[in-house]
């Protein structure tokens, strides 16, 4: 396969397709290089017993994502609510809570330090515009902080800063201490406050995909045919002016123009020749994945229901902090999908996949009761071991990194466009973003062809 | 070139010369495969106009530097003292100082802040041991923050905290907003105190090496012979516990076991097959490099010395932050190095040659008068342009890292062993540490080939 196209296309995650679409719907040639042998990215269906999807990977859309519901209703994909009726369970610090409504029943004391901090949390994100957080008010302090930094000042009391570490990790699948306070102001404003971000009902885990996530991705590869290419490494690129060389093993792909749509850190490991601008190689290298272990743990019926239960649940005592009730729409069999992140991920790949099981199970059972123990099947996927993804949710940048190199995130190269989740301005990290970069990069390239075809018809 | 001998090295820097000639003297059958046409990584000698060598990498070494001190005398190279007699220039501030001895003349309250300052930042050092910083005391609280948020507690004047800044960019070639607080400690803490790293005599800056410090690599490599490979860069290191199998373009080098001597961030774009364990790709994947720009620039003769200055400046408000004389040892022609370091080097790297010459000249005039702008010749590397060192000095972790994957630096994984100035447990980012972890690279080597010697001989 030594092809020669007008865009070639690294990567078929949503972003990646979505370009892909919009540059053919423009009269482009396009060719998309995925190295794995499926489309999706951090998209990926699995079955249930009995043969319903279920999603390992992303899987939630909510109000306000206007790009991924315009993708669905394009594709005819439809959305059915997450479960959420009941009492929800909250364990913060000793005391368990089970609540219906946003908020769990624990001490006046905490609440109170817990709305302060919040109310200040969603100021300051609402003040660091996500186009271009580096020219926020403050901008240098705050990247030169970690959030743990910043939350140990904004919260006062134990249990409210043990709430804020059981969100980042829920949120960013990191720990506080590892992210810049402006990445984590930054990233909260693009999705219009923490609460769009956290809650189910109202926020971004308020509705599933029919058919599973990855639908959205077969669907557009189906399209697409043949113009995607699966088990195509993208290794080097060689780039000038006039358009790109890409390897992918011993083949070879020419284009006027490419998108990378692939997660910042996997850019990083592809070989540019010539060497990319420093900022760009400066800020790839220092955007690490956060990393989650997300586990479906399946049983005959969803049991939890019965008692009054949602089958949410959080804890900042226990390794799976978030939990939810993840059935299928038909109500059989009964799943909760649990989230190990950040540093319980790290944790838990250490141990052997029996004993890590077994630990999901206790968590499981802690929360819900004796039932957990024995489940039909238990379905985990560690995304940090997946070397075509190298985490998840997203990337982020660490202290001193956004302020100094964040202007290379999206800012194309010669003929090089970047697209994936975390180049968007609304809704970083989540699908809505990656569609919406998508539908950006597409438009550069459309826009640089207009431009050179009018060069070219005046007399180039 | 499908080779196979008893352990392949990758890199031929200090750190993997050194593992090579041990392993070599041990009996072992070595390779060392380099992705350059050249040895010596950091290390790397010009000419300056008239013959004579000038480095553009790293040249100091250092008393207590034990390890590169031995490595010298066995290869019978000298050293000759960084020329420090005469006046030096501090700039803190608006006040200009020119001082002999240690103690540049500023304000007594800006003294006694940056004494107690670095009385505490000592203080800490000396807790965080180097072999294991990730168990020193209040270690997670030192790694949840950035260096900029504990230097902004220690120093309370403005001028105390911008000398820390002038001195963390000089130390670390990064700015104290990148940097975990618990790695500056660590790093600190291995060179045994912030004087040790920073002071000319007596210090981390006090001697050159005759011939330059990439002598040390050369002559190592000669010794080595044709078992130093160069244009060599590894892409790809199957493994399991019998051996390795090495990819370098299309050659493969099969060996029982690797030592991999090059900068983490660079071990980092290696593809390992099976994959790492998860701590160590974590890790690697989140260390990036300082950056630099090297400046050395010629003059007929050291002008400053008749003017009773040292050559040596330093200064908050200068890019060109930190300035020695290195005019070879018979004293003529004149050189002056100077470093754009940390945020000086990323702006500095956005300028067009000539703009960048004309203001580090400006500097260089600022400092030492107006024969300072007409240099003979004007001789500069950006460390982080050099696609196989990614950066210099050398790799730090922002904060959240060193505590959850630090342990994950120097262990062995399988036949995979780690050198490099990064891995040492003293002067940790120096030649002595990259001379320190080669060794020690090859004494696990040796006593793995020996107990597994002694495994067969007792009946396996």
């Amino acid at each position: 396969m030594d092809k020669s196209v007008d865009v070639v296309v690294v990567g078929a995650g949503i972003a990646g397709l979505v370009a892909a679409r919009d540059l053919v719907r423009d009269g482009s040639e396009v060719l998309v290089l995925e190295a794995r042998d499926r489309v999706g990215g951090r998209l990926l269906n699995d079955r249930l017993p009995g043969g319903d999807p279920i999603e390992v990977g992303g899987q939630w859309v909510g109000p306000g994502q206007r790009e991924i519901h315009a993708l669905l209703a394009e594709l005819g994909i439809g959305t059915h609510p997450t479960y959420a009726a009941g009492r929800h369970i909250a364990e913060i610090g000793t005391a368990r809570s089970e609540y219906t409504g946003r908020i769990p029943r624990v001490s006046p004391l905490v609440l109170a330090d817990v709305a302060q901090a919040q109310w200040r949390l969603d100021r300051l994100a609402r003040r660091v515009a996500a186009a271009e957080p580096w020219r926020a008010e403050r901008a240098e302090a705050l990247d030169g902080q970690t959030f743990a930094t910043w939350l140990h000042r904004a919260a006062r009391t134990g249990h409210g800063r043990a709430f804020f570490r059981v969100v980042t990790e829920a949120v960013f699948s990191a720990e506080p201490e590892e992210l810049s306070a402006l990445w984590a102001a930054y990233y909260i404003g693009a999705a219009g406050g923490l609460d769009a971000l956290i809650d189910t009902t109202g926020g971004a885990q308020q509705d599933r995909i029919l058919g599973g996530s990855q639908t959205i991705a077969l669907t557009m590869a189906a399209e697409l045919g043949d113009r995607v290419v699966p088990g195509a490494a993208v290794t080097e690129v060689g780039w000038d002016e006039s358009g790109v060389r890409v390897r992918a093993g011993g083949r070879f792909v020419r284009a006027r123009r490419a998108v990378l749509a692939v997660p910042p850190p996997l850019a990083a490991r592809i070989r540019f020749d010539p060497g990319l601008p420093g900022d760009r190689e400066k800020l790839v290298r220092r955007m690490p994945m956060g990393r989650v272990i997300k586990v479906n743990v399946v049983y005959d019926e969803p049991f939890w229901r019965a008692a009054g239960r949602s089958g949410q649940a959080n804890s900042d005592r226990r390794p799976l902090g978030t939990v939810f009730d993840n059935t299928p729409p038909a109500g059989a069999p009964g799943v909760l999908v649990g989230f190990l992140e950040g540093r319980h991920a790290d944790l838990g790949a250490r141990l052997d996949p029996a004993d890590r099981r077994a630990r999901v199970l206790g968590d499981l059972t802690g929360y819900f009761g004796p039932r957990a123990r024995d489940p039909l099947a238990y379905i985990e996927k560690d995304w940090a071991a997946e070397e075509f993804s190298g985490g998840c949710y997203g990337a982020f940048t660490p202290p001193g990194v956004l302020t100094r190199f964040g202007p290379a995130l999206r800012a194309p190269v010669g003929p090089l466009h970047w697209a994936g989740a975390e180049t968007a301005v609304r809704w970083t990290g989540y699908m809505d973003g990656a569609a919406e970069s998508g539908h950006r990069a597409a438009r550069e390239i459309t826009t640089a062809f207009a431009r050179g075809g009018a060069r070219a018809a005046n007399g180039g």
